[in-house]
Order: C-alpha cells, then sequence, then structure tokens
C-alpha cells in the first residue's frame, strides 16, 4: 500500500487533515449511521476519503486499486472529470424539478440509453435505482398481461424493496418471504453447479429450457406476467449463459406471451464489453431494468427501458406508479455525461478488449497455477473467481449464503495487498471500471496472485 | 407572466436559447421519456428551464410563482447557492462511494437528523427517496415485533414501490392491490368531513381513535407490526390531526406492542414550521421515514430514523435490505448543506411565523370571500385549499380520485397568472418554500383570489 507522494490527497487535501476528518467520520458513523445488509454492532466498516481513476483512499491513506467497481458501479472510475463538471454545471444550472416538468438533462438522458437499447425499447420511466426500477417494471408486466406471477432463478438479485427482494433468488429474500409475492424461482444455466446433470454447455442449455417450460406449464402456463433475468447474473457469481439459452427464454416467453425483463442493473452501460449484456445473445427483450453504470454511481439513477407494446399499454390508461425524483435533472446530466465519456473515450470498446485480452488471460493463468480456483467466467470487466477447498468435489471456500475464515482470509491478503476486491460467499470478482488499463490490471492480478495462495493453503 | 427584464435566464442563459432547448427537450421527452401516473399518449407537460428562489421559468420564458414545492420538496427555495456550492464541491472531491464504507458526508448528515429528531432517533438509514424509506420502516416493524399487518389510514400517500403503494390510501392503490400486502385501512381524523359524525375536533379525535382500537381488536392486536401515519397528511389533503390524536395513537400503539412509524416525508424538514411535523403533538415515534425536504430535493435522498429499541435488534442480528446508494456521498453533502442553510436562516422559524401570520390568515382572507372555499387549513407553509361545488352540502369540487373542468378551469387561471399550484382533486395546496417572503406570499395571495373567483362561478 502505497499513499501520494506528495501526502496530497487527489482532493488536495492533506493526508494529516484527511485521517482527522476519516476518525471523526468513522466515529459518527457509528453513532448515528445504520448500514445495509449489517448486524449494526458486528462491523467495523472502512472509511474511503478520496478516489481518483482506479483508486480509493482510505481513512488510514492506504491506496487502494478499486477491483470493486464499489459495488459494481463505477464503470468509468472515480471522479472522471467531466462528469464532475457535468453535475457541478447542472447544479448551477438547475439542480431540481419535479417529475412531472420536462427538462432538457431528462429528454437527452432518455435519447442516449434509448438509442443503446436493442429493438423498439424507445421509452424510459426513469426511477431512483435498481430496486425501484424492477418493482416498476413488474408492475408494467402485471398491468400489460394482465397476470400476476412472476418467473426468477435461483441465484440472483434483483433489489431490496419488497418486491425486488423476493424476486431475488439468493439468501437475501429469506427474512423477507411471507409468500406473497407471487414469484416462482427456478434453476437457471451455471454448468460448473450443474442442476441438470449436464456435461457441456449445449446440454446444459437445453436442459434448463426444458425445466423452465417444464416449470411453467406444471404452474399454469397463463399465470404468468413475466420472466425476470439478469442477463448475466452478477453478485450471485457471473454465469454468462450458455449459447442458445437466452434465445431459448425469448421463445418462451413468446409462446405464452410472458414479458421478458433483462436486469441490467450490474450487467449494463459497457461492463461486459457491449452497452447491454443481452446484446452478447442478440435478444430483444421487453423491458430493461437498469442503474448503477448508468451515472457510474456518481448521481443516483436508475430506470426501465420500455418497447413499443408495453408503452402503448399506457398510451391511453394512466400507469398507476411514479416516484418524487423520476427522471431528476442532476442524475440525468450526469447520466448524459457518463454516456457520452463512454462513447468519446471508447469504454465499451476498452471493457471488451480487457476481458477477452488481459483480464480473462490473466485469470486463466491464475486459475492453471492456483488449486484453489475451481473456475474463472466472465466478459468484459465482469469477471467472477469460484474458489473451492476441494478441486475434484467443487466443495466452495465458503458455504452458498455465508463466509468463511479461509474467503476472510484471502479478502485480507487482497487488501493487505493493495486491492479492494468484490467479494460474495466463496468468490472473489475482479470488476474493475470500464477504462482500466492493462497496467492496472496487471497490478491487480499480481495482488490476486498473492492472495489466491492464502486460499491454496485451505485447499484440502 | 413576466420574463427577466434583460431577457437572461437566473442561469445566465439567454432566452431565445433556452426557448429552442426546450422545444427540443419538449420533442424528445415526447418520444423517448415514460411519465409517473400519466397516460404517456394524453399529456403536454409544462417545460421547465430555469429556476430561482421562489420561481420557475417556462419553456416560453414565463416566470411562476412557486407555490408547488415542485411536489412538496424544495422547502430552502431553488438553486440556493450555498447548497448549490455544496454539491459542487462534494462532487470535486468524492462523488460517491458504496454503502458499507464509511463516508464525512453521509456521517454528517447522519448527526444533523439525529440531532432534530425527536426522543431516541438516534440511527439513520438512507435510502434514494420515500418510498424506499417506508419499504424500510415497515421491513424493520416487521422483524422486530415479529407481526406482519400494517395499519394505514385511508386519504394518505405512502410511496410508489409495492409495499408502499399498497399502504396508501389514495386511488393510486387500487390498480396495485392484490391483496397481498397485509394492509388494514382504517378512517383517521378529518373533521370537515368527518366520518364519525362529530361536530368538534375532540369528538373527532375522541370518536376515531375509539375506531382505531376497535379495529385493532377486531382484526387482531398481536397481527400488527406498524401503524404508519403522515404526522400531517400531505398530498391527501393537509388534516392536521386534532389535539390529543397523535398522542392516543401513541398510547394505543404502547398497549398492544405496535410499532409506530410518522411518514414525514412531505411534512418533515421544516415545513409545518418545526423540524418534524411530529413535533406539534409532542409525541415520541419508533420510526420515522424522511425524503424531499432534507435535500430540497436537490439530490434524490431520503431514510429511516430509528429508535434504540428497533436499532437494537439489528445490533447483532443482520438487517436483511440495503440498497446501492444509501448514504450517498453526493446525496448526503446535499442533506448538511441544506440543513445548515435552514438553520443558519432561520427557515422553520420563517415557515411557522408565515403559516400563522401571513400565509394562514390570507387563506382564510380568502375563504371567507369565496363561496367556493370549502375549508382552508394547514400548518407552517402546508396549506390546503378545500374546494365545493356547494358550500352546504360541502360536495366537492371535483369527485374524490379525480378531476373535474371546474378543477381544471381554476388550475389554468393560476398559471395564466403567473402562480405555479400544487393541486389534488378538488383541492389546491399552497406549499411554497420556507424561506418565502412576505412580499411573495402576498403575491401568490393575489393571484389565488383571482383563480378562486373562477371557483366561484362553479358553485351551485
Amino acid at each position: 500500500m502505497t499513499t501520494f507522494d506528495t501526502d496530497l490527497l487527489p482532493s488536495g487535501q492533506d493526508l494529516a487533515t484527511a485521517k482527522a476528518e476519516a476518525a471523526h467520520a468513522y466515529e459518527l458513523d457509528r453513532k448515528h449511521v445504520f448500514h445495509s445488509w449489517s448486524a449494526q454492532a458486528q462491523i467495523t466498516p472502512m472509511t474511503i476519503v478520496a478516489s481518483d481513476g482506479q483508486y480509493v483512499w482510505d481513512g488510514n491513506g492506504n491506496k487502494l486499486l478499486d477491483f470493486s467497481g464499489q459495488l459494481v458501479f463505477t464503470n468509468i472510475g472515480h471522479q472522471h472529470p467531466t462528469v464532475v463538471k457535468a453535475i457541478a454545471e447542472q447544479a448551477a444550472k438547475l439542480c431540481t424539478v419535479a417529475p412531472q416538468h420536462v427538462n432538457a438533462a431528462r429528454s437527452e438522458a432518455a435519447r442516449l440509453i434509448a438509442e443503446r437499447t436493442p429493438g423498439d425499447l424507445n421509452r424510459v420511466f426513469f426511477t431512483n435505482g435498481g430496486a425501484d426500477a424492477v418493482e416498476h417494471a413488474v408492475r408494467m408486466a402485471r398491468l400489460h398481461t394482465g397476470r400476476y406471477k412472476v418467473l426468477s432463478r435461483y441465484r440472483s438479485y434483483h433489489g431490496g424493496t419488497d418486491t425486488a427482494v423476493n424476486l431475488t433468488g439468493d439468501p437475501r429474500r429469506y427474512p423477507n418471504d411471507y409468500a406473497s409475492s407471487g414469484v416462482v424461482h427456478f434453476n437457471g444455466p451455471f454448468l460448473y453447479r450443474s442442476s441438470f446433470y449436464a456435461e457441456n454447455e449445449q446440454q446444459e442449455s437445453e436442459r434448463a429450457l426444458e425445466y423452465l417450460e417444464r416449470l411453467i406449464q406444471h404452474e399454469g402456463a397463463s399465470t404468468f406476467a413475466a420472466i425476470i433475468l439478469e442477463s448475466v447474473p452478477g453478485t450471485a457469481g457471473i454465469m454468462v449463459p450458455p449459447p442458445g439459452y437466452m434465445a431459448g427464454v425469448r421463445e418462451i416467453c413468446n409462446k405464452y406471451g410472458i414479458v421478458m425483463i433483462a436486469d441490467e442493473v450490474m450487467a449494463g452501460f459497457g461492463r461486459t464489453g457491449k452497452w447491454f449484456a443481452i446484446q452478447h445473445f442478440d435478444v430483444v427483450p421487453d423491458l430493461i431494468t437498469f442503474a448503477k453504470g448508468v451515472t457510474s454511481g456518481y448521481v443516483p439513477l436508475g430506470g426501465v427501458a420500455i418497447n413499443d407494446a408495453i408503452y402503448s399499454t399506457f398510451a391511453d390508461r394512466a400507469y398507476p406508479g411514479g416516484l418524487t425524483y423520476s427522471g431528476h435533472p442532476l442524475a440525468c446530466a450526469a447520466a448524459v455525461a457518463t454516456l457520452n465519456v463512454m462513447e468519446d473515450e471508447g469504454m465499451v470498446a476498452n471493457a471488451a478488449r480487457i476481458g477477452s485480452e488481459v483480464l480473462g488471460p490473466g485469470l486463466a493463468d491464475l486459475a492453471a497455477r492456483h488449486p484453489s480456483v475451481g473456475e474463472v467466467r466472465g466478459l468484459g470487466v465482469f469477471q467472477a473467481i469460484e474458489l473451492v477447498a476441494n478441486p475434484q468435489t467443487r466443495e466452495p471456500l465458503a458455504p452458498y449464503g455465508s463466509s468463511s475464515p479461509a474467503m476472510n482470509a484471502v479478502i485480507a491478503a487482497c487488501k493487505s495487498g493493495g486491492l479492494l476486491p468484490f467479494a460474495n460467499f466463496n468468490r472473489i470478482h475482479a470488476v474493475p471500471a470500464c477504462n482500466i488499463s492493462d497496467a492496472e490490471v496487471a497490478e491487480g492480478l499480481k495482488i490476486l496472485d498473492a492472495a489466491l495462495t492464502v486460499a491454496d493453503g485451505y485447499v484440502n
């Protein structure tokens, strides 16, 4: 770990002041801040005092290479000057208007997003984040079809509000599940831990589709409003769907009149090396939910991209949903600036190249050398390292839904090596910004290499 | 309607450029933006190109006195330079971090909010807006009590996501109601349209409490996790609870172990002339939900203030909820700046004074002179004008849940007079910023006077 040579943080703040501020911030945090997904008295959160490009600085002045994207959202890296400037300019011009009034920033953001979505997804309903995007997408599907139930896969995450967390196929749902949400969960394709006894991708894809269609028939095809799928599941493990799977889902949706919702909250806006992950599969969904990368998280924003058929349902009948900050000018100005710098600086292409030529091969090399690595997989700057205690049995290095001393040791090794990782259960995700350089990837791989040596010590 | 003398908007933009930009924004909006609560093809939304203090400018350069607070959230008026500057500074310093990491802006915002909440509401869980604040408050109550059902009043609004809109006691709930949300609605006190045949406030309060307690007994007291109430219902009509009512609700909650949630999304942060509206009633709720005024809407932010007992439930047991932008630095910096300028400039006291000495008496004078005004009521800069077609029968000027040609004419008269009103069903709300001046209130009252003459023409 290194600090800035001059003892000045990129914000211009000197380190001593930053440390004092961090200590005070930590004290107040423990007194007054209630944290997401946590037992409040049992956490000792890290403080972040500054960030720049691919790096963040903690409260002790340690500089960390950000391989987490925070929560996989800083797609353009930290403190991009063009976007920072656009936020300040919009704040000075017109900070806020109510959603019923037109404003230029929102109109332009909608245009830029609609231009990038596939097919006829020409309208955008803006929300504050991913969870409410998912809530509204499901509502649109329910009212469009006149049906209630929704299909969602296990090993998925769709957000923290009630409907969204009940769609979620991971343990965060359990304490929120009162069996009233109308969600039916199913197993999706995941060859490394196949639910279908498949031996190759083609088999996995075919059997997963067969299973899905049988489930729909047993549950009653006419009862389903929608199927929601992360185009590439994110926190659940970055399992890229095998060839044919997403097209097969699209066919099933067509056959039974089910709305196909592609959840691109994490996978969208360049992360997989295309604007939207669904574009890897040449499939056009009916609705796309997005958030995170749309503004690189600089200002909270989410939304639903809507196709013409569903738009038509609400052309002359009121859509019964809304929110105070729908299409907030400051958030939309950040989106406009973000999408433009991504375009201008070729970040989506860079993410694709990094994935296939630098990060992907680098991770494959680590996998070949470390017995603790069961599998590496992903697209673009959206890559997972699946850690196992036993490469033969594929026993995970932490049980599903929890952590382990082994995983804690791996995460600690990343941090002490100067890398901020994204971790979930038995996995480390390498999810840096789309504009990361080859040298920075190499730096991260080197730290991961050392951390995986720690993991190897736990292999039995 | 007047335009800036120099033909320059407060943003420095010249009017001709602003008009061209507005026309383009409108065209893109109609092509690509999906609006809240609307039949998309049937709306012709107004464009806002600039704002300053108590005024906004539409796409034709018309200057309008903002008596709407947009959606009752610009509590410090438009483009307050101190807050605009704070947003730009935070953007330049540290735009975003993930919620699990500590940051100084979030810590300080939590401290300032906890300092202002009553009783032992010492912790703050930040959300993106009011709806998710409500979702999480209800979740906390459910897990704290181990119960599911929630009580909420008719004539209320609690947000647009599924659980929040099902708590809502107005027609926006109907298309979203699948009878799965566990909400039981009840009639609250509203003397002008009493559900209890009451003749005075004391009677209304006593009967409403008696009715509520009987309902709880019939439904099963042990089945209720929470009761949620806007401290002063907002969009539903600004019905200030009569003396004794909120204290009575608090007693009922204590008696049956029900969590009391005060929804202060609209009423909080100075609007009623106190930091929180519940402080008018000397009652300490268990949870307070907030949004809107906390940043004056400059950056999206909401949250839940949590008392010590509920915090303790999640001290050593993980709270199963969260969101990517919880405690977003930019939003929290806007909150810090907003709360500080409200304090420094005495805005809460100004809202109280305006309510009792200027706006309140002014509306009472209008009520005395216009037969179309059935009642005026409110606190601070949170005032409603209830319009009737018949003062004797109290027949509303638009049916519950809809509009009418008469109401449309009144709203049009406000706008053509140079005033942007907040309207709902048969009501006009006068909900300007907390820092409005006496002269600006007088200007608004004069325009309302003319608009109410239009309303009088519909009285039968």
